[in-house]
């Protein structure tokens, strides 16, 4: 099964033995050197294929995309333009993010952290049935799969105070992110129906979890120190374009959602997330259920005004799915018990040295596979 | 009292006939044009007063800041350079705003809104005696003094689900920002001790909050759509050298802290803030007040190894003081009741054509007075 053919070409960024920072496309085991092709003339961005970040690009706007894609996949059809071997490539952060957001939009994840984190509260309030919750992350600490995963250190409840060390219950969150190309002006919004116009791609995200720094601090005012150490995210962005054929019905909404989160059509997209601990497959996160859509989060995100950067990242939430080997976080995963890795080792919460690797895939055209890469890192102890 | 005089020289980015953005300094009514000062040769900042935002100065960390000021004093001590007249200059947010951090300091202020929002629990939660409590707010919303504040609409709680509309409660949220100049590592922390190492100035701060949307939306993850509308700063960053008199002991702390928020000397800033609501001072915060210091809070936001970005602006919490009249939000001013303002009207929250500004001074050498500009704002209806 090939998952990085014509019909995908998702964007990264590359250097190769230290050398400059490139724009390039993934072609199978290849990268397509978008700066050197630009340089040469084989396409032309004006010049924003030969910047160090997507974001130059990312801001031409929805048409640009589409012709740097079609031409993208002319060359790569035809052999033109340099082709990198992967394994020579050191990959980097794809875009320089601006602002972050974190939405929650599972309902079988919140359902379960509900129940865990707020036994003697309804498991799911409710505001969740009526808008996307979400919150504003650190952007700063996005950084590109394979960053070591630094286990931070904080305040956690402890008998008559807190208590202060490592994080004892060190997590994941199994994430897919949406990267904003086109701005908008402060003051106003963009409908539900506006995603493809400002949304450039996709991006697998892992958003590491310490809960029980987040636990301890996360009222009123929500997750920080339980988050702000580390996001990691894939390095390469599958266009919106290329994922033409994996928009499927969402779930049904009752109650009913407010006029400006109401879409003609109501989809969500079908990826098929994968969650490896230590090398064994852990879970099957499964995209398609998720209760609020990204266009529906990207309605909310604007609604009351707030404008759109360049480079904004929002990450779908934890995803979920009815089932203990379909979610995507351990404490979801391991609630009833710590599980077995093919090791033979148990684990409940990340150990010094673990590794997590996050994949997922998505219907292409014609039965192809489109690939996402893989988010993944390694924790180790606080120097 | 002269609030802008050589103790002062406070940094911001101004621009004349829609001209080029170039960094200044204000001095008394003036600012001094630092672009034209360094591409003359009268200062040395390897051309980093040659760009249009403070970042690349605020990088250079500070022993360059130092430097650069005691040159910057010298040339307006003794009258070289180009002095521009401020009425004829055109004033831009400072620097690019990287990761926001909003957090929520002042005991008074925390306990006002608990009682007000969560009249069934206790005011002031368990966990903020024990950090300073804050969260990311967005980035790409902070926009300079005078930015017109659009009125944001969303959701509220209504009989039998939500509401939605144009906020009913709008408000405002007086406060004190901190901006980062020299960056970190990811896996660092900066120490109760680092921040004259980290922080480059002060800045006036006004956290627009529309408290209906925030009270429906922010359980269980925080404030979003309720704030991230717009967050207006004041044109002038005051080198946090300037303030090297306004240093004052900060209120005794129990229980007590953990070993990384404890500082060898606890000090907070006497600064005095006002509050004018259509052109009536409706308050006077006090910033000795606040139970929790910058510098706890620092280290707080990296305790967890969270890197800083030059740029990061991380702002106090509403300042307010144990008296009606020295609160920092309207919610709190008017709890009790409408204020009338000197035309007579009467206010419980903003109405569109409403203006708020916020000045502060703080005490500087020898009698003097250090000003921080003003930040100001009129609400606009959507449009």
């Amino acid at each position: 099964m090939t998952l990085y053919g014509l019909d995908n070409l998702p964007y990264g960024v590359f250097s190769v033995d230290g050398g400059r920072r490139r724009i390039g496309v993934r072609v199978h085991d290849d990268v397509l050197d978008l700066d050197a092709a630009e340089a040469a003339g084989l396409i032309d961005a004006r010049g924003a294929l030969r910047t160090p970040t997507l974001n130059a690009h990312m801001a031409q706007g929805r048409a640009a995309w589409s012709a740097v894609r079609a031409r993208v996949r002319e060359l790569a059809r035809a052999g033109d333009g340099t082709l990198v071997p992967l394994a020579d490539c050191e990959l980097h952060l794809p875009f320089q993010v601006a602002d972050y957001v974190d939405f929650y939009s599972s309902a079988w994840h919140a359902s379960n952290v509900g129940k865990i984190l707020r036994p003697n509260q309804p498991d799911i309030p409710e505001n969740w049935w009526h808008l996307p919750i979400g919150y504003h992350g650190r952007a700063g600490t996005v950084t590109v799969s394979g960053t070591p995963i630094v286990r931070p250190w904080g305040q956690r409840r402890g008998d008559g105070g807190p208590a202060f060390g490592p994080s004892t219950r060190l997590d994941i969150e199994a994430e897919v992110g949406f990267v904003v190309g086109t701005p908008t002006r402060l003051g106003t919004r963009v409908p539900v129906s506006g995603l493809a116009d400002h949304v450039f791609g996709v991006v697998l995200v892992n958003d590491w979890s310490a809960r029980d720094i987040q636990a301890w601090e996360y009222v009123p005012l929500g997750p920080f120190c339980g988050k702000s150490f580390a996001t990691s995210v894939a390095p390469w962005v599958v266009p919106l374009e290329a994922l033409a054929h994996a928009w499927t019905p969402a779930p049904a909404q009752d109650p009913p959602v407010l006029d400006y989160l109401r879409a003609d059509e109501h989809l969500g997209l079908d990826l098929s997330l994968a969650v490896e601990w230590n090398g064994t497959r852990v879970s099957r996160p499964p995209f398609a259920g998720m209760y609020w859509t990204p266009a529906q989060q990207l309605a909310h995100l604007t609604v009351n005004g707030a404008s759109l950067c360049t480079g904004d990242l929002f990450a779908s939430g934890t995803v979920s799915g009815p089932q203990r080997e379909e979610v995507g976080s351990f404490l979801e995963l391991t609630a009833a018990g710590p599980v077995r890795l093919a090791d033979g080792s148990l684990r409940t919460f990340l150990e010094d040295g673990d590794t997590v690797s996050i994949t997922a895939t998505a219907p292409g055209p014609d039965g192809t596979t489109i690939g996402f890469g893989e988010v993944t890192g390694t924790v180790v102890k606080t120097a």
